[in-house]
């Protein structure tokens, strides 16, 4: 991506040899400001920022894209300089907020966070909530920078140069917008510097160039994407015939301010046990509202995010622990899962986002590229299934499963109690990767004692007796169910069944699933509260 | 949801018996006005009016929620009056936009097309891209109405009462904002008075109080959802006492214009035979661009939608046929997917909605509306799989399958080269449900004669011999290297296999995949270009 890169060349000079504050030896600190290329596919100038900055050699560019080689087309965090991979367009920004909140909110440190997004990707949805985020949160220590180079993949954007419409809707979201000459490092270094002492984030609307400087491609179409070919040597020439002082750079990068406290988000427990009845009946929605307080309690790092359903998803509990750490996300869910990619970065905090089952698929691409960015976020569900009833089948989760199992990273928790439940919490706030916890919105009865053990990957028979005909398999309401059917069946017509409770759906205790069922004659009957496919 | 109802009663009665043209004996002619709740869960007074029209007796209303009733707690097209289900947020505009583009452009008729948003809603980015779209493509006949009433379902809005922001932000993408009273009659009949003779799209910025006219309720907290309980009589009771004109309703509905053409979408045909060379190498992504440019030359309502991957997904095919026909929806996948949805409503077109496969993930909330909403839509997702390699994971798909395999009307359609790859896509045009064809970025080599029949769920032998030792199942990219791999094995090992093209992955033959297997010793080799999760 050539041209995608030229236009930004300026800015990422000016940005990484003039205004960010970091050390090449450690490029992830937790003082380091923070960036975040929300245009991926200009992945080329980030890695080339770096091996100018020192932190490998410039050698190394020339295996870009080269299989076995982490310079790939699109960053990732294989790469020790990347906070967050990048290349589905629009999503940068939520993760910076994030980052930014972090920063402001709980680090109360100095670090700043820039983003720099394209003008195509600024269609996308997902910016405008994250703008709408910044400005409603007062994010001061964010920047987002558009480099508007006018033209998309397949044709100009539908705004192409007209510098007013981007400020106006900036101004609009809440932010202190600046219009600025691009290719000006001057003018850059001074909007930056206007940066400092804001109430507000700031938005840079820096006017560029497509393929800026190379003789018959600069803003011109059809030149996205596409390896220079035969012009290659006349751009370069052309490029090399700019450059003044051949290096080595004489650019002195500041270091950060080293304000930044040290966390521990290791072994995070619950304050004390689960606290419950045999027989007694609970939502596990509620143990969730529960267990996200214990955890919160015991380690001041776990946040808790919601889009505007706290009080069914029970996150709500967090306000009575610390209301800092609650962070209402609005109806958005895309931003509220970027957003909650953005606070774990770098192990600043332990959280849990909370919506009902069925809104996750609103932010199904951030989920996929959070498991690429290798983020360790929980997601707790509610509403999961028909259980629901009467609201219709736009509340009713029943694609959840299917969708987090198919996210490589993901651990799948479906508690069947609140026992259970609160252990799940506990279990997935020290849990690598994604982890989703499915609620139910109706009570269910208390199965386990207070002080049973849980473990991913773990499942536990309920219910069993010497001489059972077939496995049932259930988990949250249909476990419910099943105990009823089996307790009928066995009082009325004397067949006795086996219940088993996977715990976790991914992974699935496939031993215990067999073995029980080659216990029961190899009968074996799941009850599943969500559709056939990929549950 | 009574509160949510309260704040929109003035709104929908100016609207239903005053602003809008429709005819109560066919709520949903081709010619009249559409009408979208976007805010579903005020489904109550949605009912309401169309009893209060007459469509239905009021006596049903009592059956609202009960099991069996379709009078559902978010409306669903189970319902003649409903064009789509809303229920999960802030999806109506892009239907509404996609309804009012095909009036405007296709159609060329009178009648408009109003949505009612709520302002917890307008959080959503989705309304953002959608706003954008109406505003880019100058939308005249597009009325969004936001019922601005303060309280979300956990806590005030963002910007509560600050309609200034609200006009800056429409003002801003591209509409005509108007700011009224929106418990005044006489200032919302002047509002929408002024709808007609823009040459944007409108927006009607009510200010309104959630609960009006409630005692002890209105513009209160925590009424979100409930029912009313102990407070009900009273309520009613101050309602009733204001109803000046007990009925029957003496306002006259005006008619629609009736100058809509009569469209016929069925029996969509390849305006000629596929026409390839046995063991050419055609990608299939280029298949498609050549099946949407015949198809759209037999049928003048097919039309093709994209978000700026165009030269990728080979859907600029359709700028050679007719270029009014493609639908540039820039970055923004979610919109394009619902402006697809509305573009299908009342049978007015066929369309096929293309971007990376990987994409498709960013609609999958709309996606899983869509088919409740029972939409037609047609998604053709290119880049699907490892194959595109050095680009990264961000840009491969490899959970779209198990994203729509779980989508209950969903047809998945996986060709593996350029000729079945046409019928495919002749078959998806005239198949209910929403269809999913993917496709391949390199080149794969074509295997079936150009007369050769294909039918959904139905399999397709390729490598067949009498001494199999087992059965291949691959598609795409996949089915060539299975090719290649059982050709290897042939004249090096002297070792048969036996290959299977499944064409359609949901549903799958199972009959010809259970037969296969047994003649090849029970032996199955499947051969995935996916996560194995969902595939």
């Amino acid at each position: 991506h050539p041209t995608s890169c030229a236009s930004m060349a300026e800015l990422m000079s000016v940005l990484f040899f003039h205004t960010m504050r970091y050390r090449v030896s450690d490029p992830k600190g937790a003082s380091a400001d923070r960036f975040i290329l929300s245009k991926g596919h200009a992945a080329p100038i980030l890695y080339a920022v770096w091996a100018e900055a020192g932190l490998f050699d410039k050698s190394e560019l020339l295996n870009l894209r080269k299989i076995g080689n982490d310079l790939e087309g699109h960053p990732t965090p294989r790469l020790n300089f990347i906070d967050v991979a990048t290349g589905s367009l629009g999503q940068g920004l939520s993760v910076a907020c994030g980052m930014a909140y972090v920063g402001q909110y709980y680090d109360k440190a100095d670090y700043k966070t820039y983003c720099l997004i394209g003008d195509g990707e600024s269609a996308e949805g997902s910016v405008w909530e994250a703008l709408s985020f910044a400005g409603i949160k007062k994010l001061r220590n964010l920047c987002a920078i558009f480099d508007i180079n006018r033209l998309g993949q397949s044709e100009p954007t539908a705004f192409q140069h007209q510098m007013d419409v981007y400020k106006a809707r900036l101004e609009s979201f809440g932010f202190n917008a600046l219009v600025v000459d691009g290719h000006d490092v001057e003018a850059l270094c001074k909007a930056f510097h206007e940066v400092q002492g804001s109430d507000k984030p700031t938005a840079i609307l820096a006017k560029t160039y497509k393929g800026r400087g190379f003789p018959g491609i600069e803003d011109q179409e059809n030149w996205h994407g596409k390896p220079l070919g035969a012009k290659a040597a006349e751009v370069v020439a052309a490029l090399e015939a700019r450059i003044k002082n051949n290096g080595p750079t004489t650019a002195k990068i500041t270091e950060p301010a080293d304000d930044t406290p040290e966390v521990d988000i290791t072994n995070v427990t619950l304050a004390s046990a689960p606290h419950y009845t045999l027989g007694e009946k609970i939502a596990t929605r509620a143990a969730y509202g529960t267990a996200l307080a214990k955890l919160a309690e015991s380690c001041p790092r776990v946040v808790a995010l919601d889009g505007d359903t706290k009080n069914s998803t029970f996150s709500n509990s967090m306000l009575k622990v610390d209301p800092s750490r609650y962070i209402e996300c609005f109806i958005a869910e895309q931003n509220l899962i970027g957003v909650g990619i953005g606070l774990a970065c770098r192990d600043r905090a332990v959280v849990f986002c909370s919506t009902f089952a069925a809104f996750f698929t609103r932010a199904f691409d951030q989920l996929r590229m959070g498991a690429i960015s290798q983020t360790n976020i929980n997601c707790v569900g509610s509403h999961a299934g028909i259980s629901i009833g009467e609201d219709g089948p736009s509340q009713m989760a029943l694609e959840d499963i299917a969708m987090f199992r198919s996210i490589p990273t993901a651990t799948v928790f479906y508690p069947s109690d609140a026992v259970s439940t609160e252990r799940a919490c506990e279990l997935a706030a020290n849990t690598k990767g994604i982890c989703f916890i499915r609620t139910s919105r109706p009570p269910t009865t208390v199965i386990y004692a207070n002080d049973e053990k849980f473990q991913i990957g773990k499942a536990h028979v309920v219910r069993k007796s010497s001489h059972d005909v077939a496995l049932v398999i259930g988990a949250g309401i249909t476990m419910e169910e099943a105990r009823n059917a089996a307790e009928s069946l066995a009082t009325e017509k004397n067949i006795n069944v086996r219940i088993l409770d996977p715990f976790t759906i991914k992974p699935l205790d496939n031993e215990a699933i067999v073995k029980n069922a080659k216990e029961c004659g190899g009968r074996i009957v799941v009850v599943e509260d969500h559709y056939p496919q990929g549950g």
